[in-house]
């Protein structure tokens, strides 16, 4: 044994040194030059884990194993507290604000103290002032919540239009993904944002093809999606892979913020995965998991970046708080899982509630609605012809599933304004959400194995992992707060 | 910022050269001389976090924050993955097969290959070769999953008594907490477990006292915890400290474990809270929180032997897979959580099903049941007189909970054989677990936000926490066979 020991310790040293070169290679000492911060919102442990469950299902159904996102692969992982001023499920502002400038306030705030009055710094302008430029990147509006925290001071992160104000007159660099939310204001009544953005020396590429060929020579630049889904946010990847497959990813904007930002004094690139939470509030897995592999497309960009500028690029990759309690593992499933079973679903449920708004409006059937759900979520109802086939077994809907789908589709049927208040059962079946598509997300995922517990934000840890310049500052399990302090530290703020 | 990177580059100098010396500190090259492993079962995220938010509502019932376990203090933390050769939720033996052999097998299978013919070296018989001595501590019985994966080999976890030959055959140093669960075979006619291990030369004390005065000339040890709850277990801590406070808790194992392991060849020691698993298969939150702060007091126990023995102890904590879905959201309190509602029970499911076997027993009545509630777990029906008092507002069951645990009564009223079939509801509902106790839990559960969506195993990764020599190599997200092959690594076996 002693032998041994005496080995191990050769070899500890031998690692220490290696580390120690690793460590220091920076050309210049800026070992934190080229910064990426990477937010997927509502993320958490589940949310990745069922994403890589579902990434390797897809490749192979029947073997054991997941698919490793591309930040799941990163050295150093840690843990924080999302926590805010009153609430151990914190909402998206105070989170944000937390990150951006180290302080916790109170839910609904961007980048203020809890009294509204105190405006905090942000580590996005102290980057500016040090020479860095600055980069912000969301699949949902530009101007919500988490984006907003990334150069916007507002006591309500409602207040859209003097967020967007806040954007056009930041003097930061880059800006993409979702648009913004009231461009003229909630009456319509103010001076377009587009227009004070162009005065203010913004480009505004309209087209695929003009976003495609930016570069840094470019200048200042807004980039929102010519694609836009619901609530001025770029699709569900579900979506945009089924209906709008050439459209621009997620992955598409980091590479294009990185070809406007890249130079020689470096850049911090804020991006957001934003519609992970937006599902996992509806609680609707196949589409949360294709947004957390879409967030993994986009990290994957980075660390290619990272390769070619080794020693220089730090890459933090975490949530803010996680939504939904999602979980893997369900009652009624025990030890099984079926992640299988989430593969046919093709549509978000924002997309299906369109066909719920038609089923109304139209008063299609309850067995002309299972056809829809068939089609687009592979459920198939106990009296359907291909029930019969062994084959489809594990998607035949049970006599509890059925009557559980009935009430919900009735529920649905009556228009939102005349349903009367809701009922505590209610209340826990389908949220604020439309009862029809919330019940079959909710199906679907519970025959796969999945389980959630709210249709809010939630109060566990969320992960961090880092790779690269200063990346082992952030193991250990810590506050959010901290991220902040750590990623200044990294930069030498 | 030239300069200021330069200042930060410096500082890295400083910082890596005394994380060298402090890594390098031991005094025989021996990094690893003290091992201990604690295994939370059950333990994922939610179970450290609801434990930390509870510890500080206790002490401080306004304010927000958490108290720290003391392995969420320790400077590396990792994540890993913890399916098995059949099933992302898996059990205690296959996860605990990867952690003492760091190999994956199925599902109830003790250290044996996926045909259940190949036995696997175990970690502990490596180290005792090595001139370790090993010691196992569990707060269940010593021959359940987790604990017997660090000395036994069995293609069948349920047979107890062949696991507990194998323990009193091992030759290890130190066994204690819980019990033999069959110490003469479950049909009574082998030979007494207890008589072989005193033939083998172990010590067996049998008081408080004799177990206190433990120390290192005591020789080879097994000793049971003289007060035993459900199952050959240890008390819930719960019921410890309401039950019999002076019993010995899971600290008092861990300080007695190093009184008899320590030597100057080191020594590698299991410890397992083992209840967190069970409450929460059940789940019961208060008794799975008070499960892990014991757990946490044990491993303050190793923190202060670490601190004394600077350089060359290893403290790795973890679970092996989470139970129950657990979250801290509920979607009945959306944003808000009310911990302190967990604070006023007493009582654990598995004592308070001893109410409920008498309540059907002598038939009594719903509202007299209700009394106990009060009582045990501080609800209050809603016709209770303490109802209008404003000030017990939110304990005050609502007509839709009023409604659940109505029913559950009724179920409960009938004897468990005369039940017939469970529905697909009942299922969800009550497991497999007594209805009225489980849906008491479940009430005061989701009155304090916290949610479960399962009574198995779950498939989410679970944390990883490390301090001490070669800790860092515990960063990071991977599998849960890693950690076998870092233990190795770091005690150069």
């Amino acid at each position: 044994m002693r032998i041994r020991r005496w080995l191990a310790c050769l070899l500890g040293v031998a690692l220490l040194a290696t580390m120690s070169l690793t460590a220091l290679a920076a050309p210049d000492g800026a070992q934190a030059k080229y910064v990426f911060f990477f937010i997927g919102d509502g993320m958490g442990f589940a949310q990745i884990n069922t994403a890589e469950i579902f990434a390797q299902r897809i490749e192979e159904p029947d073997a054991m194993g997941v698919r490793k996102m591309a930040f799941t692969q990163f050295p150093y992982t840690g843990s924080v507290t999302t926590y805010d001023a009153e609430s151990f499920c914190p909402d998206s502002a105070s989170t944000g604000t937390s990150y951006a400038t180290g302080n916790k306030t109170l839910g609904g705030v961007v980048n203020m103290d809890v009294t509204k009055t105190i405006a905090y710094p942000i580590i996005t302008r102290m980057a500016k002032d040090s020479g860095y430029k600055v980069g912000v990147v969301s699949t949902v509006s530009i101007d919500h919540a988490t984006p907003a925290c990334f150069y916007a001071n507002q006591a309500s992160r409602g207040d859209y239009y003097d967020i967007g104000l806040q954007l056009v007159n930041s003097g930061f660099d880059f800006f993409g993904g979702g648009t913004f939310l009231q461009p003229a204001g909630k009456d319509g009544d103010k001076e377009d944002l587009f227009e004070i953005a162009k005065a203010n020396g913004f480009a505004i590429p309209e087209t695929r093809e003009e976003i495609l060929a930016l570069d840094s020579a470019s200048g200042r630049v807004f980039a929102p999606n010519p694609v836009i889904g619901d609530a001025a946010a770029m699709l569900y990847e579900i979506d945009r892979i089924h209906m709008a497959p050439d459209s621009l990813s997620l992955a598409d904007y980091t590479r294009k913020a990185i070809d406007v930002l890249d130079n020689e004094d470096g850049f911090f690139l804020m991006i957001e995965g934003g519609k992970i939470d937006w599902a996992c509030h509806a609680n609707d897995a196949a589409a949360s998991m294709r947004d957390v592999i879409a967030l993994s497309d986009a990290v994957q960009v980075a660390v290619e970046f990272a390769e070619a500028h080794p020693g220089e690029t730090l890459i933090v990759v975490t949530g803010d708080h996680e939504t939904g309690g999602m979980t893997i593992g369900f009652a009624a499933t025990g030890y099984s899982t079926f992640f299988e079973k989430t593969i046919p679903q093709d549509i978000s449920f924002v997309e299906f509630d369109h066909y719920v708004a038609r089923m109304r409006g139209e008063g299609i059937s309850f067995e002309d609605a299972m056809l829809a759900v068939r089609s687009h979520f592979g459920l198939i109802a106990p009296d359907a012809p291909e029930a019969a086939d062994e084959a489809n077994a594990g998607m035949v809907l049970s006599p509890f599933e059925c009557e559980r789908l009935l009430a919900a589709y009735e529920q649905s049927m009556i228009p939102a304004g005349e349903r009367g208040a809701q009922t505590e059962e209610q209340a826990v079946l389908y949220g604020t959400y439309e009862p029809f598509s919330v019940t079959v997300t909710h199906i679907l995922n519970n025959k796969a194995g999945i389980g959630w517990t709210s249709y809010a934000h939630t109060g566990i840890p969320i992960p961090v992992f880092a790779m690269g310049a200063y990346a082992e500052n952030f193991g250990g399990a810590y506050d959010n707060t901290d991220v902040f302090h750590k990623l200044v530290a990294a930069m030498g703020l």
